[in-house]
């Protein structure tokens, strides 16, 4: 039988992953329009919210599928987290990522000890890659949004910030902004806030996610999607399991620009210390940007901080 | 009678200080020689642990003080941190600040409504523009770091790190590695953690603090000091009640490079997505350098992030 994900799933993985790291921390950030609290995945050791899913899937495998190892598929985050998250289970973990992906991610994932294969982001089919090799080697494929675990894993995110809002702010969040790029961590943030509001940010042009919800089906992005920085958030199609929870809960989707994502981390950077990547960014700059209200406990995800140098020091710098 | 800086004032500070600010994060960072955990002061509303001691000096004053107000000199941060201070207790504050300041510092500090007065620093005694102008307005001085209330209330950062490291990791601190300028963030941790050895650390050529310790009485920077980044910690002399202290305690001090200041920049920029300014990293440096051994919990402090972007865009990318 298929597992369904749901809260109790994303309990069990909250109680794996408070096992190997500590809670993310939760700041009150400032804005024109009030303040609002910022979950900051980019401060997790891989600077990235994946490798809570990646955890919680790979620590239900059976002792013989570890044996054989995982393959994934990722521009980077995911890469991260099902490397950091293997090297910690001692498994082998074989990652499929474009040849084009910042090389802090590729760097990162190779230092967390993984294979890595490159592919041609504009040839060559990333999930037949990954598929094919997984079927070579009986491992164990692990998709980034599309797998019940990595959704309820991803949502701990959101578990996490309930007490700390509740420390805090004096209660729980009472609206939410999340980035997404498949929909794993809005997702399983849907699963773990039942009752609240939530709106995912993607980037102009890459907003799948936000056009499905409005008309009640998936659609893809359209063909010659732009260019975006928001490496992170290129998913050409959501899944139907991440799309169902989203659709269900009643959530909206806003799409901001490259120019509102440059602000929100020039902002992260001046305003709080942080550094912020692109694609990590999205949901502070549909705040900033007044694209969405805060209300009176808004939790905000700075979902991840990977970024090259380089592209950083040109957008603190523009 | 002049108040004696002391543990008990440590505490009644943290209790203010809790009241208006969360805790800052303790985060773990992993180097070649082991975990060690950083006290994320660069994610204080200003940016650096200054508002602790200046909320705590500005709370003590009487009705009749808070009226007439408070005069600072500050390279920046403490300036930000009597600035937002000042308007937290609803107070005027005037601050003398070098012409040279980091634009981000300078403008922060008018942003938090503070009147700010430049000075150069080659030229003029900020010291004696800022006793001026409290003599005439009958306001009250408030140094960066000679001041009792201003000690006890930087040692908060430390004492909050003891519940957060028993959380975290099982015990309190064993060691304790403090950025140095004046000596309030060192002298009010050996404040707060009067059983555990402190390393301060200061840029090359500034180490007069290491020199003071080492020679058991205080001396003052050498003539012409080498051009540093670390504009937090240009502190000519220190003052007794900061050395004292850290001698009585037995710390010792250690020097680290502009190179090596750089490199712990990097560092937190790729693993940990912080955004630390170079004072702000010395303590880091001196870990990553070698310089300082590691224990089973050792403290970090990360005191600031607040760099102009064209200076942190230019380390990150060299």
């Amino acid at each position: 039988m298929t597992r369904q994900p749901a809260l109790q799933g994303v309990k069990e993985a909250a109680a794996r992953i408070a096992s190997v790291v500590p809670p993310t921390p939760l700041l009150p950030f400032e804005t024109d329009q009030g303040r609002i609290w910022l979950k900051c995945e980019n401060l997790q050791p891989i600077g990235a919210f994946k490798l809570r899913g990646a955890y919680h899937r790979l620590a239900a495998l059976s002792a013989e599928e570890r044996t054989k190892g995982v393959v994934a598929f990722s521009s980077g985050n995911h890469a991260q987290g099902v490397a950091w998250a293997a090297r910690r289970l001692d498994m082998h973990a074989a990652i499929v990522m474009p040849s084009d992906a910042p090389k802090a991610k590729l760097g990162a994932t190779l230092a967390l000890g993984a294979e890595v294969i490159a592919y041609d982001r504009e040839a060559e089919s990333r999930e037949e890659i990954a598929a094919a090799l997984a079927k070579e080697r009986e491992a164990t494929l692990v998709p980034s949004f599309d797998d019940p675990w990595i959704v309820e894993g991803q949502g701990t995110a959101a578990l996490e910030a309930i007490s700390q809002m509740e420390e805090l702010a004096g209660g729980p969040p009472d609206s939410t902004v999340i980035c997404c790029g498949g929909g794993g961590l809005s997702a399983g943030s849907a699963l773990a806030l039942p009752d609240v509001p939530i709106t995912i940010v993607e980037p102009e042009g890459w907003d799948d996610m936000a056009r499905s919800l409005a008309g009640g089906v998936i659609v893809p992005v359209g063909d010659n999607p732009p260019p975006t920085r928001c490496d992170a958030l290129q998913t050409i199609r959501v899944a139907p399991i991440t799309f169902d929870i989203l659709h269900r809960h009643g959530a909206r989707g806003v799409a901001v620009t490259e120019g509102e994502v440059a602000a929100a981390m020039r902002a992260a950077f001046s305003q709080t210390s942080l550094v912020v990547e692109p694609g990590g960014a999205v949901a502070l700059a549909a705040v900033l940007a007044g694209k969405v209200q805060p209300s009176e406990r808004t939790l905000v995800t700075l979902s991840g901080g990977n970024v090259d140098p380089a592209v950083f020091a040109e957008i603190i710098c523009g």
